[in-house]
Order: C-alpha cells, then sequence, then structure tokens
C-alpha cells in the first residue's frame, strides 16, 4: 500500500489507472477505521482491479467545533489495519483539499434540512462537496458507502446521477457489533456501560420492524412505536425517528419498501441506524 | 458535423474519444449563435482534435421568465454557422439534462450575491450546476469562454480548480461589431436606433480606460466617471459599474492590473461589457 498525500500525484496515478482500462474501486473515510470500513474495502477489492482509500476529517461536514475536535483519529493503526487489502492510501492536508481560496458548495436540495440535514444543517453540503472533490481526484469506476449513513448514500447518489458523474455509486450493509450495535467510528466515544445500552438501539428497530410485518401499516403509529421503545434507553436524548420510502419520501400509509431511521444522543455521544423493511 | 440529442450517447462518444488519447475542445452556448461564437470555436480547432458545441437555453440559468421566453433561439440557422468548424454538436431537451427529481445546485460563493449574482439572483448557481453537467458529460481537456462574461469565466474557473474537475478553462477575449459593441446573442432584440446607442457602452469604457491611464487611481472617482457617461446614454438604466481586480476583490485605489465591469439596460435589453485595464 502506498501512502498518498498531494492531489495532484493520486489525481495522476488514478487517471493513468483508468487510462490502462483498469477499474478502480474507491473508498472515502475519516479514519477510525472499524470492520464496517473492512467490509466496504473487501466489497472494493472483490469488484475492481485498484483499490484506493481516502482518510480525511473532513472539518465542512461538521456542525460543531466540539465533535470535528473530539473525532477519533490514529492513523498509524488504521494504515496497518488496511495496508494488506488496499493499493493506495489518500490523506491529504486541510490546506490541500481546501486552499486559502476555496469557495465552492454543493447543495443536494430536499435533503439539505431534512433529517441528518435538519439537526446538522450544512452537514450534507459539506459532505457532498468533499465527496465529489474525491470523485473526481480519484476517478474511481465504483465508490463505496456504508448504508448505516443511508441519507448521505442517497445524497452520494443524486448528486452523481445529477451532476452526470461517471462512477457507480455503491451502498454495502451495516456490519454490526455481536450487540447489535451498528459499527460506528463514534463507538469508540461511548463508556463501557453506553456502550451495552446502545445496542438496544438495534433492537428497538427490530421490534418495529417485526411491528410492520405484523400489519402495522401507519407511519406515524409505527414511529411512535419505535419512539416509545427509544425512550426506555436510560441517558439518551432522541432527534428523530422516521418510516420513509426507499428514497426518503414520507408516506402516512407504508405500502412499499420502507426505511426506519433514528438518530439519538446516549451520553454526549451521537449515533444514528436505520433498518430497512420490504413490503413483500 | 453529427448532431447528438442524448446524454448517454455524447458521453460515450467523448469518453471514447478521450481513451484514444486524443484532446476535445468544448464550447458550450445557449444558441443565438454569433462571431464571438465562431471565435471560441476556432481557438477549440486550433487547440484540439476533436470540437464539441452544445446549445442548450438553460433555463436555471434565468432568473425572470419573460427573459428566458425571449430569448433569441434558431436552431437550424446556428447548425449552418457552424457545420463545417465542429465535430459534435449536443443539443439536449430539458428533459434530458434535468430529469424529474433533479435536486442538485453548485453554489460559487463570493459570486453569487456579486455584481451579477447581485442583479440576477440565483444565475450563477443556475450556470455552474448547467456547466458542470456539461463538463463531466462531454469531458473536454479544454473548455472555451467568452471574457464578455468576465465573471461567468472566473466562477467556472473557481468551480473547476475547487471541485478538482479535469479540463483547462480558458478565457477568450471579446469580440466586438464594428461599432465596438460586444457581440452578444441579445443584440438582435435591440431596435436599429437602440443597437447604434449601445455602442456606446464601449466607448465609455474606453474613456474610462484612458482616464486610469492618465493617472487617476481611485477607483470611486474612475466608477464615478464611466458612470457619467453611462448615464449620457437614452433610453438606459444603469445596473452596476464596477472597478475590480482580475479575481474580482473590491479595490479603493488601482494599483495593479484591474477589470472594470458594467451593467445596464438599453430599451429592454440588458447588456453587460467590460474592459481591462493593465497597470503598467
Amino acid at each position: 500500500m502506498k501512502v498518498i498525500k498531494k492531489v495532484i500525484s493520486i489525481s495522476k496515478i488514478a487517471n493513468n489507472i483508468r487510462l490502462k482500462k483498469n477499474t478502480i474501486g474507491f473508498i472515502p473515510t475519516m479514519g477510525a477505521l472499524h470492520e464496517g470500513h473492512l467490509f466496504l474495502i473487501q466489497k472494493a477489492r472483490e469488484e475492481n482491479d485498484i483499490v484506493i482509500v481516502s482518510i480525511f476529517v473532513n472539518p465542512k461536514q461538521f456542525t460543531n467545533a466540539h465533535d470535528l475536535e473530539k473525532y477519533p483519529h490514529n492513523i498509524e493503526k488504521d494504515r496497518l489495519l488496511i495496508e494488506s487489502y488496499v493499493d493506495y492510501l489518500f490523506v491529504p492536508s486541510e490546506q490541500e483539499m481546501y486552499p486559502s481560496d476555496f469557495h465552492t458548495s454543493i447543495t443536494v436540495g430536499d435533503h439539505a434540512h431534512d433529517l441528518e440535514g435538519e439537526f446538522r444543517s450544512g452537514h450534507f453540503e459539506g459532505m457532498a462537496t468533499v465527496v465529489h472533490k474525491f470523485l473526481t481526484i480519484c476517478v474511481p469506476t465504483r465508490a463505496y458507502f456504508g448504508l448505516k449513513d443511508y441519507q448521505q448514500f442517497m445524497v452520494v447518489s443524486q448528486m452523481v446521477e445529477d451532476l452526470n458523474i461517471n462512477v457507480k455509486i455503491i451502498g454495502v450493509p451495516t456490519v454490526r457489533e455481536e450487540s447489535g450495535l451498528a459499527m460506528s467510528s463514534r463507538n469508540v466515544q461511548l463508556s463501557d456501560v453506553d456502550r451495552k445500552i446502545a445496542a438496544r438501539v438495534y433492537k428497538a428497530l427490530l421490534d418495529t420492524k417485526n411491528k410492520i410485518i405484523s400489519g402495522e401499516r401507519n407511519s406515524h403509529v409505527v414511529e411512535k412505536y419505535c419512539m416509545d421503545l427509544l425512550l426506555q434507553i436510560p441517558n439518551s436524548k432522541i432527534e428523530y425517528v422516521a418510516v420513509r420510502t426507499l428514497p426518503l419520501k414520507r408516506i402516512p400509509i407504508i405500502q412499499s419498501d420502507i426505511v426506519l431511521l433514528v438518530a439519538l444522543s446516549i451520553g454526549h455521544v451521537r449515533l444514528i441506524d436505520n433498518i430497512i423493511v420490504r413490503n413483500n
């Protein structure tokens, strides 16, 4: 695995790979890598000739300076974890990604103020902008995103389609800890007690999925049911519980495949999770 | 010259050209082609293997429905004018460029509410978004923009740099009618009388340039001088007169190369023009 720090270097490498008609699988990350990332890398490895991973804690997608400051990072540990599976690790500096006269921002309407967008104003603009930069720099054939961040996957997919960017965006199922807790770089911030408690989020999603499968079709009733389960989790603060279609449209009555999305804090750690319920 | 209507078709053609290591020169237009466009095409012809021109009257960059409606178009005339010099003419429909679920918008900060951005709110977002789409669809090596739309050239250059899009943006000097009036698709909307009057805009720019060369260094005084000249044009309504550095920064005292930009209506026709003054 070669470690590259400059935009111009990885861009040349990537363009040469594509000119030779080899495929590139790309995984953008903010570091603090875990098994969820390894699963994305494995998918990319299976489907492409070359695998590029980026690590960049993107300040523009943080909506809170304290959150940015405490975001975990350990580049040396990350490097060791992935070096057997990855061809190029791209680790640009902030100056490299955002020179002082940087001015451009991408808005994917509808998402900007919905769900994560409502609670993290400006988050998706920052995320979409940096993902776009990585896509044009690393010119991947396929780029891989974890479905734990379901709305992020939808925002990136929409941007790529709208701007005609020549890449396939692939959503990869959430990897979970044995307890059911969705793998996340933020999990290391949880106390031991809170980490056990956090497993109840997925249990609530599973219970609510069963409620739907048992016949409940009213979105509001389903959301209320899930909310009541989450409210029983000690030390937590719920931000949203939402039933949506897979393209994230609101629906009063469940008549198709849906995704149930939740966001909450446990202690001072913000967590999100979701579950897809197929309407067979 | 082949006429292509589908995004997927021109995209395949363009990507194949680039895979064969041929270069593409691209000129995005809104039709109503004139000698200014021919000059852009000539430049592209000289510097590239293949030349692609697009014609698309982009509704998203019009800030006024009436202005969009009366924008001149004559695709058959355009086709005949350029067919000897161009390899591919791309003429997508609105549905082809903006499917019903289109949601993405690009903002190039600083410009969004400045000069043209101030008087045509949302104009640059619409323009930047469509230019981005054309650049990812037609993957040009070089793209050509007339410097009559100086701020547009700066917005596109900034977007391309910020988003790491792999294309060289080239600004081409304004072509003028014999009278000095800057070539523009909108000129055909001027009455015969107004078209003669409109030539006085460039005369005002030249006079003001001489004022600067003669030693006037105060931007405000220079702007006032130019404004007074424009105010003498009958049937006109001035929107702005601005002295800026070449990257379009405000400066109180002229100490470097500058651009003097003006926008005004004559009758019901909105015109813009500018002149660069080198500080030797």
